[in-house]
């Protein structure tokens, strides 16, 4: 509830800036004996990294994760657990900061970036830390990485993936997904036919020193019927809420999403049918939850990200003095920043099935009521 | 954080099924000294309420609510209030459920329609109210409205109003769009032209016994820079889940929205210049929320919602024991839920809203920095 | 987190003045498929209705409580459940207000009664509900005893009794404590041979129209190990802010409390052997609780509750307009509010104890380790 | 809510082990704008540091804070603040550990002390932390104390001060408490001539390998009415929460507490007069808490701690198979954990008061109505 916390059993508490000397989290609630060293963590960071190729920004970090509470290792966790574990109590993360670079914003420090979280932070705190964005920088999301590697672990039975599936005007077909593709290519692009065009259009876009936006989708297979709760607790709502927190998103869809709208009721329904494992659908237009609960079908949601507004173009705004000026981004900025949420689109999305499954398991005890059967599973 | 309460500071939480006795809701840290009776609540319920036109469901309920807790009224509150007052204490609201016929709903007993809640409150809880579709009911709604009635008088400079911009496949152009033909048409529909074509639709949906889905608008005029606030406090992620907390809605969006993944970033910056009363944008691309935190241009949001499932086609689906079957939802619905979505929608944005007001106040004092001004107006 | 919410998983929304037409809460987060009957709440509420004695207050309230909302029956209920049963919906619970007699507290509306809330209320609010102390009335505690019969099942296996254990500077022997004795006479008194010591003392406390402070011990058996969280979701830290929240409460202490300050180490350390059915403890000086965490031994607290400043003898006050005035409380009042806090101080360490068994249950599964036992039981 | 967070609009997260690599803590929700530096937070730290006397721990930790993100320093914060102020962002504090000594632990790793945490956190959890205490050593209260300096300047007008009012059986005489007095010896005690009588008793429990339990005394001068609200977020509530989740604590007591048990109506009731700046009040048996909100006399408290278990006195108790062992604990102790729990205590009051302050100027903008006033000051 608070306003740099994430969730409500499984809680993820954020803090840092861009350009201070570290970034983290505090992530409390973690259930105890679950196997965790910083390896599981850095895997995942490394995927978010900064530097790594001409579309994204140019930053070097290592982000080089340290956890510094809330794991034990001794020779009892080696035999019982194969080696370090959660102990239950809170995890600290920590990051450090170390490729700053600090003077390269030392034009914008009285200017308000037009696009930017500048002048609503101006206006709200008095005064904000303007280096690299400061607390509103992408940087921020390392945290949410991190976190989500350990919620990861929470549900092991639930398998998230996400994927650039539009950059720009260039959308890929719903029908061309290939999950295992997105690995191929450094835009996370999950039809081997579209990766061409996204880098023709990228070229141009980083060339005219301009930005694109961009729309992420993310699928979270393995997740039982049963998740989520009515009415604010639904899963679409704090699904919702995690994924339009992430810097520069504008939109979240579940299922056919705004597509629904054109639909009629007989195209929207879902139909069920028994299989022999539970029931089965004809259809997931749902996206795995109906009436704030999952369904046991795949959890499907959609992220649009705007095109970043630190572009070279010299754009009309104003200083904090309230002049009228003239202002273009230098600095070091990805061309698309929707391409580097992906990892974070899935770290949200862990975060949110991890509480969900705590909070479920509260509530029932755990586990979901199968047609046919009279006792919980 | 709890699964029934909406709100951090502005607390609401609700309560109550389709065919139980009642439903209401507690509206806790309501500001005290706030004039408010039931006729201020009550006008926002008649706009929401069933049984007023052809394309909304035919149950008959008066949705008369009711005050129980919360206000005080004596000689001295009409000397200085004018009346009734609030007095920072718990408000409690109730509404009595009065055409029930809950033996429309006998054959749906064991029943999961498709597209509907029935199956995850199954497999999650083990036993549910299905009469009219209990807990999951739109009639739930009526407590959020009412709720939201109040919250208005909380940010009592701020105007907030939807409008219906699409349904099944016909949208309303934005540049169309005139909020004050929204009460001049049974559908909330901003544009006069449109409104034959969405009657012609409605009625061969009706007719056909199926359903159709709609996308709302909402926009709040008057919100000063500076409300919600980093990171998971943004006031357009608590407006996504606010909005996606509502029955049958799919998507939301801020601003430019999905849209906004295909803009280019000179497209998409909102540019700012010097004005009489503060900053002037060039546009609003970013439904007056950067970095999470208002700016002081209208907040513009939009939700998809699904068309119901409730329709008269025989759909493929199981009952709890697991068999096979197939079902139509006779009973009386609503073949265009997205309309009777549109108060609800405002009542959500204003309960948002004056959260983020309070939350604001707690942590600043209140009111904003202006540039070019050294103090808080 | 809110004002008028208590509990985190197992949440009670408490509302309603003490002459306004109804109070009430609404029970959220309660596990579904749980038996639950006006009856089983009645109970409770009988036992703390006013109007009962010649030391509790006169006023004459049926107390009859109805639930709302969260519950069902149906032929399948009955046949599986025997009955009505929990939904997993939040439970709305209503005790409407019978009589009332505003007229008695007309000469008080002004006035600040002295040791009452009548002046922070309006220092906070600037208007309140003054008839019958509005919603710092004992009234109130009428949902909280409600509240309190629903989380008793929510941990049937734990059972949980309180008892006054000393009125004015009549302290019943620790050792004399027969918990069975509390039924049988109207103070709650554990010892027999204190009753008619404690009558007296009453007897000319009433006739002096003055009151009188007194302790409650509450105890619950059966609570297992393991419930209750570091450091800020400590078992003790949550009863001490339930118990301390209860009307005329001025402290709170677990096990040996204020006694451990002046014992020894080797006093107070509750030493352990192994028993049939797991450890033993040699003494309980814990009360329970190590570390915020139950040991499996009995759960035990102690209440201080002030004498209630409505008394016959005239005070020195103010009034709303800052004038000193001198003031008698006539309406009809109990001589010792603790006597009635016996089923308060019970039902909010049952909700306190069902909460905590569902965060225990949602961070670790639910059970507990036992030495000498590689897994959870 | 969460089990590792105090507040809720002034939050504070801590994590950290005894044994680990460092403790800290994230402070969420501070106001914008207030002067901070890490020698603001060093002071209080210094106060609470082991290693400082014969009757405190010899562990020696020079308990450096660091200040990682939620600050800022330009030229501008220096011109108009004076220098580094607080950006409204998660403030992160990280103390690291030096000396931990784990070798120390190594004969209690598998058993549970008797009178510590050691059992119902292997209960619970399973696997646990056990060097030095883990996650339950008095050592994370060093993340408190830093947590309360930044609260302290959240409520510059509000002075906190504590002070030892008994150590084992001999008790300070309320009459003779001199605050001042509470600097001039190592044991914070108000009465010089209570010193020696201390000293001695401390001596002979330090050479028999012994401990001894004390109570503490604080009081904030300067809570302006108002402050707290009914029922759970009531200020004695929330204050009860606090000081009895600091380690060793079992008992709180607001104002006359225990003692207004024994008291009659007449002599608990605080009289009222007018006086130039506000209501004044006879005496203070309230605490300076009516009905959960703050009347403007000084807050006071009482907190009883147990003697700490950690003796040199061989006690019987169990090992993780369930064992019969017989176990005294060597390491390094407090004889007297009362004595370092001072600071520690007015870092909690501290916290509630800035939490209070914050959620009252949510709600009614602050400030007070006064007697005779008619707006709020």
């Amino acid at each position: 509830m608070s306003h740099n916390t994430f969730g409500h059993l499984f809680r993820v508490t954020t803090w840092g800036e861009s350009h201070g000397p570290a970034l983290g989290c505090v992530v409390d609630g973690c259930p105890p004996g679950i196997a965790l060293t910083e390896a599981d963590i850095q895997g995942f960071l490394d995927k978010r990294r900064p530097g790594q190729g001409k579309f994204v920004t140019q930053r070097q970090e290592p982000d080089a994760v340290r956890i510094l509470s809330g794991v034990f290792a001794d020779e009892r966790t080696a035999r019982e657990f194969g080696g370090q574990v959660t102990t239950g109590t809170p995890i600290s993360l920590m990051i450090e900061n170390v490729d700053q670079r600090s003077k390269d914003y030392s034009e914008i420090a009285q200017a308000f970036r037009p696009g930017h979280a500048d002048y609503p932070y101006f206006a709200k705190y008095g005064v904000r830390d303007y280096r690299g964005g400061g607390r509103s920088s992408a940087r921020e999301t390392a945290a949410r990485v991190a976190a989500g590697a350990i919620a990861r672990k929470v549900v092991p039975g639930v398998r998230i993936q996400a994927a650039v599936v539009q950059i720009g005007p260039h959308a890929v077909d719903p029908a061309r997904i290939d999950w295992d593709e997105t690995l191929n290519n450094p835009f996370w692009c999950p039809d081997a036919d579209m990766v061409p065009v996204w880098e023709e259009h990228l070229e141009k876009v980083r060339k005219a020193g301009s930005s694109t936006g961009a729309v992420v989708a993310v699928e979270a297979v393995g997740v039982p019927a049963g998740w989520g709760a009515p009415l604010y607790g639904k899963l679409d709502a704090e699904l919702a809420a995690a994924l339009m927190s992430i810097n520069a998103a504008k939109g979240v869809e579940i299922g056919a999403g705004f597509a629904a709208a054109a639909l009629s009721g007989e195209e929207n329904a879902d139909e069920m049918r028994m299989g022999n494992e539970g029931p089965l659908f004809s259809s997931n237009k749902a996206g795995g939850v109906l009436g704030g609960i999952s369904t046991g079908q795949p959890v499907t949601a959609r992220v649009a990200f705007k095109p970043t507004s630190s572009i070279l173009t010299p754009r009309q705004t104003l200083d904090e003095q309230g002049r009228g000026i003239e202002l273009r981004t230098k600095g070091r900025h990805d061309p698309c920043v929707g391409i580097r949420a992906v990892p974070v689109v899935e770290a949200m999305t862990a975060c949110v099935l991890a509480d969900a499954f705590l909070r479920h398991r509260a509530q029932t005890g755990g586990g979901a009521f199968a047609p046919g059967a009279s006792a919980r599973a």
